[in-house]
């Protein structure tokens, strides 16, 4: 059995409980079915991320069943899970986290409306305050890339470097999140399908009303530093 | 420690009850995600109101946790929960209770459908007998305000002043509801998503019958004095 | 106490337990929000009917609050829950008793697409099997009416007679349905809703293949006498 | 009272207690109302299937009153649940095991986005890679088929054979889907539904992005291949 020093154990298990129970939010908030979408997350201070194994049900879902990664996507042999294949999507997350150091989570769904804004490769302009609030702009669309290898992770890197958003809508695939956590990126997960939804009802009915980029800067500036409970962090 | 007299002390503890509860009803209608959204409810006989912490998960929501404001919207220090940050739009919700002295409580919400209107600035045109009963005619919009200053609160008094409706929907923000207290207000929350919902699908597949404002007038004043148990009050 | 005979009284009690009990349909269905949406039952062999009380919340419904009333829709004095004020549809429901005397139960609610139709005040025309089976051709559309005398009741009744549909859009309002007992009204309360539901969205996605009226007959004949369980009646 | 030998019984029960479950993941899921839609599992080694009884309430299932059928659809007289009628669409479940040695179950519903499209007659055009994993290719448009004799049966089998979709939309009808086991065929049902509602939802905002040929069939060949965790089986 593979065995890190204690602080590090107590770390990936504390990732490990996050994950699982995260993975929760994403049935509540509708946003997966079957065994569909993953939530991985990075272990602070350490190359490792925790992942969920690929195919597995929801309720069958545990931090001892979660599968600790390094960041190339290797399974850490040895370790709770590892018997198991990591989910399908763990080239793409490992990508993520080898290139971007400041993301601490990585979730990705096939959520309805996201991912029909995502069949049409087509942004979602930024019209309500929520969005603005939450990501600063328009939610940005990555190239068409086929599982397997790194171009999925690679367009996710390339979209989301440098631009406030945290969701990127992968072309006739569907929205990869990214967030300082797995909590965090959980959350714009659960928020970019909310916007997905709320911007399509509302332009069904008719021609939308712009928002001024100077509305949406002093939005976004507001919301990621006043917002919430000072202790807990700016965000979550 | 503050300490208000007896019979105070047991009217905030109700309307901490009350409205701790009633952030439920938003989760159980579909009206709120993540931490968005928030209920407000005035302590009858003071120049006081109660309202949801700022970014705290629904499931952690307590009476105890709730806070106690004047009507400035300043916390009331050494009270149960003034240790952390109001909702962000505890000064909107001030506003109103300063400017409407016959409301007892306010509700916010960013749902998807109103959202919807709201993104477009159109009001929801009054077409079903279940919106004239309610609502007494069409759901208003009201300005674009940006949040940090009166201008969220103002839009919301100017617009409902005089108004049969208790609901406004917010120029790509989002639905501000009133009501008598606040259970009331949050009835009128789940209202306004509801017709604004069926409207929106109405109109999807073709024209819209009108409804005369003849049979508005006589559906708004019956409903609002005949429907439901007398003892219980009117409406709730 | 108004006290009758055991037999009506064991009646009347299993109508109360079925009608409280199939509010939760209503609720589990996602036909109703608030207090909104009513059933009744009709007491077999007795010129009585039992209705839920005006503006009280679904969770608080039970067999003994339910409320008993003749065929004019007048509450029977000194039995449970006639302290209360009954469903402010009574009249309607005691129209359509007085009327059809082969109707057992009728269900009223503000269910979102059944309403959209009525709204536009369109019938739903006949395009799938599951329709064809349970109304045996298209949804009709009744006239407008006010609340308050017997208009509503009137044009369910005249809409519905020698009509295969146990539903009816009362235009600008919702759907009524009737049942040869209370759960038999709340099936067809719930299939209107699915079937509004189904066919907004596939008409929404183009032209629709009409169903021959052949198939439409013969459906509608063999699920009225074959499908179900023989000892439990034909349709439930 | 039917007897078999202690093997082949074991395997009923198991299949038994398969199907029983697996209708709640329809109810969970959303695809059917009321007691529509059914699900059937073929005993391995035998030329029999599992059933569920017809008009029976979801809540009421369970593996005893499962109903045990030969392939031509007659109920085994003398087992639990033989006393009742099975599913009305015994016929076309019996048909396809008869005629596609390869199923091991079958699923019937008619959940709403589905049937949309098949009251349109319009397969569902390939246009994201859940859909490319899933079920390579369109979902396929069968015939208009009335309800008592094989018709439907033949229809399934006829547009499925040789097909990549374990999912036919039944023309005007509904959805029937097949996989190598019950649990299989109610995922291919799960994800048919989330497809249609996706793509429905995407070309309501605008034109679709084409998926290449070439990258629909890489992402089938290996989801069939490398998905989920190898000793459970390529796929569940």
């Amino acid at each position: 059995m593979t065995v890190f020093d204690s602080g590090l154990e107590d770390a990936i298990q504390a990732v490990r409980e996050d994950v699982s129970a995260l993975h929760g939010e994403l049935v509540r908030n509708g946003l997966v079915i079957w065994t569909g979408g993953n939530v991985s997350g990075r272990v602070p201070g350490a190359d490792l991320f925790v992942i969920k194994p690929s195919g597995v049900a929801y309720d069958d879902l545990a931090p001892e069943n979660m599968i600790l990664c390094d960041l190339d996507g290797a399974v850490i042999a040895g370790t709770p899970g590892s018997e198991r294949s990591p989910s399908s999507d763990t080239a793409a997350h490992a990508y993520v986290y080898r290139n971007m150091p400041e993301v601490g989570g990585v979730v990705h769904t096939h959520s309805d409306y996201a991912t029909a804004w995502a069949a049409r490769g087509e942004e979602i302009p930024c019209v309500i305050t929520a969005m603005a609030d939450e990501f600063g702009g328009p939610i940005p669309v990555g190239p068409f890339a086929i599982i397997g290898d790194d171009s999925i992770g690679r367009g996710i890197v390339e979209t989301l470097s440098g631009h406030r958003s945290r969701a990127v809508l992968m072309a006739n695939h569907g929205p990869f999140t990214i967030g300082r956590d797995a909590r965090d990126a959980v959350k714009a997960a659960v928020m970019v399908e909310d916007v997905a939804r709320t911007v399509h009802i509302a332009r069904q009915g008719g021609p939308l009303i712009p928002l001024a980029q100077e509305a949406i800067d002093s939005l976004f500036t507001r919301y990621q530093n006043v917002y919430g409970q000072a202790p807990q962090g700016a965000i979550a």
